[in-house]
């Protein structure tokens, strides 16, 4: 058989420089464990548009849904801000995730032990802190239909539609069910049912499947808001969140800077198994484009390498080898190995992207 | 000319129970400084849809459409749970925020000095801030058109619809100008342009009335889940936060939270001038119903009484009067008179809710 396939999307600011030490990563596995990927190239958002006048060429559209997993920098930058909305750096990542069907958005909120007192947080109410929020990633208010802005009277209007489906709701709850099992076995679904009849529907499909697939899991509901205040107030009480794809958003952002980890955090989106039997993946750093230090050398690369352990683990059933990754990085942050967003109140000089790449390298 | 009116709507939970202490702050403004309101109380939430088959009588919105200022307490409890939506506590909420059109809801996130310790946040990230969310409150998706759960093919769907018309932005972004005019003269709007046609509309409508009529506050504009990050990181970079109805509700609870004051925190919520000058106005404490704890005297009043002093101030020009009230409440903490819900790791002998209002009673 062939060797499994990755499309590599580095996409916009900080991207490129990150995801070049993912390449020195793939390297590395070529090189001394025998574990060859086909690793083709192509260009999303802000440069997609630059070159093609379109955020994702059809073409590479196209490829992202042959290979075995995709791997994404980050999309966007203040010279694309006046663009029109549909060719904005953001609607190629949004195309992609619509088409390849991505549905589960795996964003886990993990703080590092090495990084606990970079919380904005107490250290005891973060310290250890290890939850997924699976995020709905292809439906909702994202996607629904009508949407635009539109002229009534002498006025505009500006109008979007929350929309879910059974099976759209079905289909994400069991595999945040299915991660849970993996886990402590507890999910906790957020939405606004006392206010939004899409939430009132989304908490009866998530409990139908539980009480007929998946009775062993501890299932709890809670209304959003009051979950952006629990993940403020103390995270740790949770295992799983599951939510909708607006909600999702928030609150992983949210739990992602409770961390303190942000430069840190990777992120899996999952879609239906294709023909092999892998799922249809594609695998970014929660972190953006950060264009104020873009092409200096700054940024860290480890939530992009963390994103690569997930498609170890996800896409290519190589979970011992996505073991060995992290625990390199582990090792490396226990060896005070820092850049930029890691310097604390102390002090020390700052390696660059490439010098953390090559400690991860020599780690591994 | 008449007193002013105060309608008292306690509600369910806690409610009736934080209301008695202000009834005795309103008897304190009678007797010792004849400031003499007309007061009658009704019912909302459960409590109304017990006696009445309905979260919110008719008659109760007619009377709250006529009296100078609404207080409530809050709605809700497990036993109107399974509900109907329609009968939901909740509902007879939302239909007065609707009915009386109090489209701007203000909510202060403010840290107590004496409370700093309590923030699940470091107390140099949370000491001292003092920044106010404005959430519009009676469009966007609480109310939009098409709503509801219908069948599609063989299969459920839920449906919500974001709407927002150019007026109701452009009320709600004066609203947040005016306030921050009287502050710091800095708002930052937030939605998500980057995904929503309704964002990109808020995002250019708040920009065009800061550029004609609000050209010396200072405006910046964020995306909501970087809005939630932030907020999250460094709450002290904002004064006053613009947003819609949903973001407003998620950004304001993870906002109240940080402070650790959770039981501390009033709300003003108001509409268009009335014929006397003043606005429509209700006033409600931001903490809910918490069931758990009702009917026990835990609860603590202060949120539901410095409401109260947020409607001397917005709905009876009597701003000197509130700053009297609000400097109570702080000589009562500052000399460590504490709820349950204040006790730090220290320990103590909490006082009852009735006990609290007395204090606050006496300091007056
Ligand atoms: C870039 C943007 C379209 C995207 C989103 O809103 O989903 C981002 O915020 C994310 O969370 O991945
Ligand atoms: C009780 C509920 C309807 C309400 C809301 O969602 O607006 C509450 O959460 C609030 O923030 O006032």
């Amino acid at each position: 058989v062939a060797n499994p396939s990755i499309l590599i999307l580095a996409g916009d600011g900080i991207g490129p420089e990150v995801m070049a030490e993912v390449k020195k990563i793939i390297g590395w596995y070529d090189a001394k464990r025998g574990i060859t990927f086909d690793v083709s190239e192509d260009l999303v958002g802000g440069c997609a548009y630059d070159k093609h006048g379109t955020p994702l060429h059809d073409d590479t559209m196209a490829k992202a849904q042959e290979v075995d997993a995709v791997l994404l920098g980050a999309v966007g930058g203040p010279q694309y801000d006046n663009l029109d909305f549909s060719v904005k750096p953001e609607r190629g990542l949004l195309r992609l995730r619509k088409e390849m069907d991505l549905f589960s958005n795996l964003r886990p909120a993990q703080c590092f032990d090495a990084l606990a007192d970079f919380s904005s947080l107490k250290r005891e109410v973060v310290a250890g802190l290890d939850i997924v929020i699976v995020r709905e990633l292809t439906s909702g208010v994202y996607f629904g239909e009508p949407r635009g802005i539109f002229t009534e009277g002498n006025e505009r209007v500006g109008i979007n539609t929350q929309r879910y489906t059974e099976s759209e709701i079905a289909r994400v709850a069991r595999s945040a069910f299915e991660l849970a099992r993996r886990r402590s076995n507890k999910v906790c679904s957020m939405e606004k049912a006392n206010v939004m009849e899409s939430g009132i529907l989304w908490r009866q499909v998530v409990q139908e499947i539980h009480d007929k697939e998946y009775p062993d899991v501890e299932l709890s509901h809670m209304y959003a808001d009051a979950g952006a205040m629990q993940l403020c107030r103390w995270p740790k009480q949770f295992d799983v969140i599951v939510t909708d794809n607006l909600f999702g958003d928030l609150l992983s952002d949210a739990a992602a800077m409770l961390t303190g980890s942000l430069g840190m955090l990777p992120s899996a989106s999952l879609g239906a198994p294709m023909a092999n039997g892998r799922p249809k993946a594609l695998y970014e750093p929660v972190h953006g484009s950060a264009p104020d230090i873009a092409g200096q050398g700054k940024a860290n690369p480890i939530a992009c390498i963390l994103s690569f352990a997930m498609a170890l683990r996800y896409s290519f059933d190589l979970g011992d080898e996505a073991t060995r990754l992290e625990q390199a990085v582990e090792k490396v942050l226990a060896d005070g190995v820092r850049t930029a967003d890691l310097m604390g109140p102390e002090g020390g000089t700052p390696v660059s992207t490439s010098a953390m790449g090559n400690a991860v390298v020599a780690a591994l």
